[in-house]
């Protein structure tokens, strides 16, 4: 069948991927991947393609952005094509493209959804999902930004949650730590004093998100700072208003002292 | 080894599982599984059992919440037990308790990710993760409340969206429908008047995110209210500010009609 399906690939590693993604994977006559827009840290092309039994083309950043994916849609419209994305297919915005293009061309499309990372956090946090309010991505300095700042404020004025994404550029292994992106948003505190986020703020930093080993630590701003979570990928949390059994969860999944207790509203 | 692994089921079916939480079913010492927090349509009890060469006890809601699962953590604290829920595991928070309770009593935990609903059903709409504000839940009538028609209009406000998630009692085969939700939210609009949910708002319906055959159907409030979407289960989005590439998505994956170009700010 002519068709264009986008299977997550989940998070960390080949065995991220669910089983009935593995199954389209094995009936695909064409298999791309992509793996830049986002970091799976065990991930291993080799292994893939042992459990899967095809050959992947592994896609450029070049040929996706600039070529629109053009070769990955004449396969799609001769045969069936499997185009594999980290995490969930759609959560970054960058394969959208792709298939409204596909749709416009007549190529139907379909989607298998995978583990994303963003549920992951909310997850491993034990903080409430309805509790979030937007997310915000932290970028590098050279893309300095007032945003994220912007967000926690209008975020924490009523009362809910910050998931802050650290940016990354996965193929070029750089990626923002946890103690750069603190700095930088106190540095954004001492010029806008507005008491959002100071040494005496709540966070959490979460390190390798769906690995088999990630870091979480709720602290005080003051005490993350130079705090050590190890390799990446990173996320931040600024909470806002904390519920009994949130903080509870803090203490219990995320080091975060006995204090805690004292801050639920 | 002695220990409590939440995994994560994913979406739909018993294929939906990540490999790796496959892997980890596989080799416990004792299966749990809980299917009242989310309905997962096609799963089916036996293929699954089948495909992981196990025998899986389903906990029932009373031994969960009144029994505080006291029978999991005896089998954890003995061997290596594994407790499947629909979703990624947390996703829903009753099984937080669940979880601090194991770590007080000095039981290890993990947890395998799984695709959840609520990022399959912003990849499903194209929509961009970072635009949507806080998530809610609309309840039965019978629990009526004005929190949903509160919390679209918060996030409008600041030009989000809201992923509105509507009730269940999955065991029960209890779905509260599309159309009925936003029959509610036009009675609160007729008691509030602050034009937040008329029938010339703009919504997207979605059924069976996750499935084989979703419905996605993106029109006017007025348009909405009887739409026949299928079989459940059932979510809502209220778009705030629709971005360019938003609009084409919905023209392209929901229905849209070319009237929602000019929404665009």
């Amino acid at each position: 069948m002519n068709e264009l399906v986008f299977v997550g690939l989940g998070l960390n590693d080949e065995k991220g991927i669910s089983i009935k993604g593995l199954d389209e994977t094995k009936t695909a006559d064409h298999v791309f991947i992509e793996p830049y827009t986002s970091l799976m840290p065990d991930f291993n092309l080799q292994r893939f393609e042992a459990i899967c039994g095809k050959k992947a083309h592994v896609v450029s950043r070049r040929e996706l952005e600039e070529e629109n994916g053009a070769f990955i849609l004449e396969a799609a419209k001769k045969s069936k094509a499997v185009f594999l994305v980290p995490g969930d297919p759609f959560i970054a915005t960058t394969h959208v493209t792709l298939r409204i293009e596909a749709e416009k061309q007549g190529v139907k499309t379909r989607i298998i959804h995978g583990a994303s990372i963003i549920s992951a956090i909310i997850s491993l946090s034990g903080l409430h999902n309805y509790k979030f309010g937007k997310t915000v991505t932290v970028p590098f300095p050279e893309n300095f930004s007032e945003t994220p700042y912007n967000v926690v404020a209008q975020n924490k004025k009523v009362g809910l949650h910050t998931l802050c994404l650290l940016d990354l550029k996965a193929t070029e292994k750089q990626f923002l730590s946890i103690n750069q992106a603190i700095a930088m948003l106190l540095e954004l505190e001492q010029k806008n004093k507005k008491s959002i986020i100071t040494p005496a703020t709540v966070a959490v930093g979460i390190a390798r998100a769906g690995s088999d080993c990630p870091t979480l630590k709720a602290d005080f701003v003051k005490n993350l700072v130079d705090y050590d979570f190890g390799e990446p990928p990173y996320s931040l949390i600024f909470p806002g208003d904390l519920h009994f059994m949130e903080s509870e969860s803090l203490i219990a999944f995320a080091g975060a002292t006995l204090e805690f207790r004292r801050l639920v509203k």
